[in-house]
């Protein structure tokens, strides 16, 4: 039997953080027809007190830039649900964008960014949560934060 | 009463600057259906004579790269309105992508990148002219540039 | 006459690259409607024995990255063809985002980057082929590939 991401987010009593807050002239998300474009969306804590900072590979571990690039994934959930009023609604994540905050000679970005889009998966499933990707090292990224993600997404007519 | 984007230009004797010159094998824009793909913009000094160049937080202040994304605005308009006719075509601006060309260190991404922002919504307005953004900052701009800006725009039918 | 993509790669004997490895959660493309959504694709060798790695400017040379650029634009061939079945079905190239792995004052970006765009305009035509482009020079690159690249295609109906 199909499963929903809502029905499957509820199951796990997996709640998504509160909106992040937006600090500068754009939107989180915005939407044209089937598509929305979701903002680059940096690595806050949970409780959005404080960012994950720090530069991956010397502040940072691979496993906790892994962590960072998950709750960078709950961020954009939690504002995809904001827009469009249910996941369900959602047909495919089309393009993933993680840029990382590397130090010098870090690349292994691919595994960072798996905690983004593995999160994903979990929550729409195989087919509809694994998108195109791009992973890169970036010199520096907003307040210092260590992750940051953007996608795009289709939803379902 | 609504007011469309070229009679706001036009009432505030605002020019936009030449179109920018391309240097390669892309275009500065492409049109797809109702969505134009702007590519990446310099931040060209307005008479295209040359480049505002160097790293932000070293060779630019905050203030100088928050200009320079602003004039980044300004070619974009440029682009898009040869390419489209008119602004007034304009549905909503979706996406923009924000490259600062960073010393070490400086992460007012954010705040540089409102120069740019702001500009397209003195433009289009509250609604239409606020996108999904991204900014991020980068170890290096095609020719020294200290900004570039892409952006995905939507067109009214 | 009006040549074909395919009619034009089989006339020139020109063998396009087998797939590229997967390495993380996420597919090389992913197509919503008629646009295709291209995943970052590293410098690898033709015969994905190994990557082209290393620092433009300093482990490379504008040459030898400029082929790099090509041979990443041969592998997003590859991953379309699988994905669609046969690039005559391309409209157009819509964007191309290119990121070269820079040292320090690599500013050439827009030369390395012609090398994929040419080698699209070569199979799909001036028209077809041209995309609104993106180059930029990132900090590192995953597993320190040269150049990475993605882009977004239109499929005719």
């Amino acid at each position: 039997m199909h499963i929903t991401p809502e029905a499957r987010l509820s199951q796990r009593r997996f709640e998504l953080p509160n909106r992040l807050p937006v600090v500068g002239s754009y939107r989180l998300a915005k939407r044209h027809r089937d598509i929305v474009y979701v903002a680059g969306h940096v690595s806050a804590t949970l409780d959005l007190t404080d960012l994950i900072r720090g530069k991956v590979g010397a502040d940072l571990t691979l496993d906790q830039a892994h962590e960072a690039a998950r709750i960078c994934a709950l961020h954009m959930l939690s504002t995809l649900r904001i827009e469009i009023g249910s996941l369900d609604r959602v047909s495919s994540i089309l393009k993933v964008f993680g840029m990382v905050n590397v130090a010098p000679g870090f690349v292994q970005l691919a595994h960072v960014m798996d905690g983004c889009t593995d999160q994903l998966i979990e929550v729409f499933g195989e087919d509809a949560g694994t998108p195109a990707r791009v992973a890169v090292g970036m010199a520096e990224l907003p307040l210092g934060a260590a992750v940051e993600t953007e996608m795009v997404v289709a939803l379902a007519d």
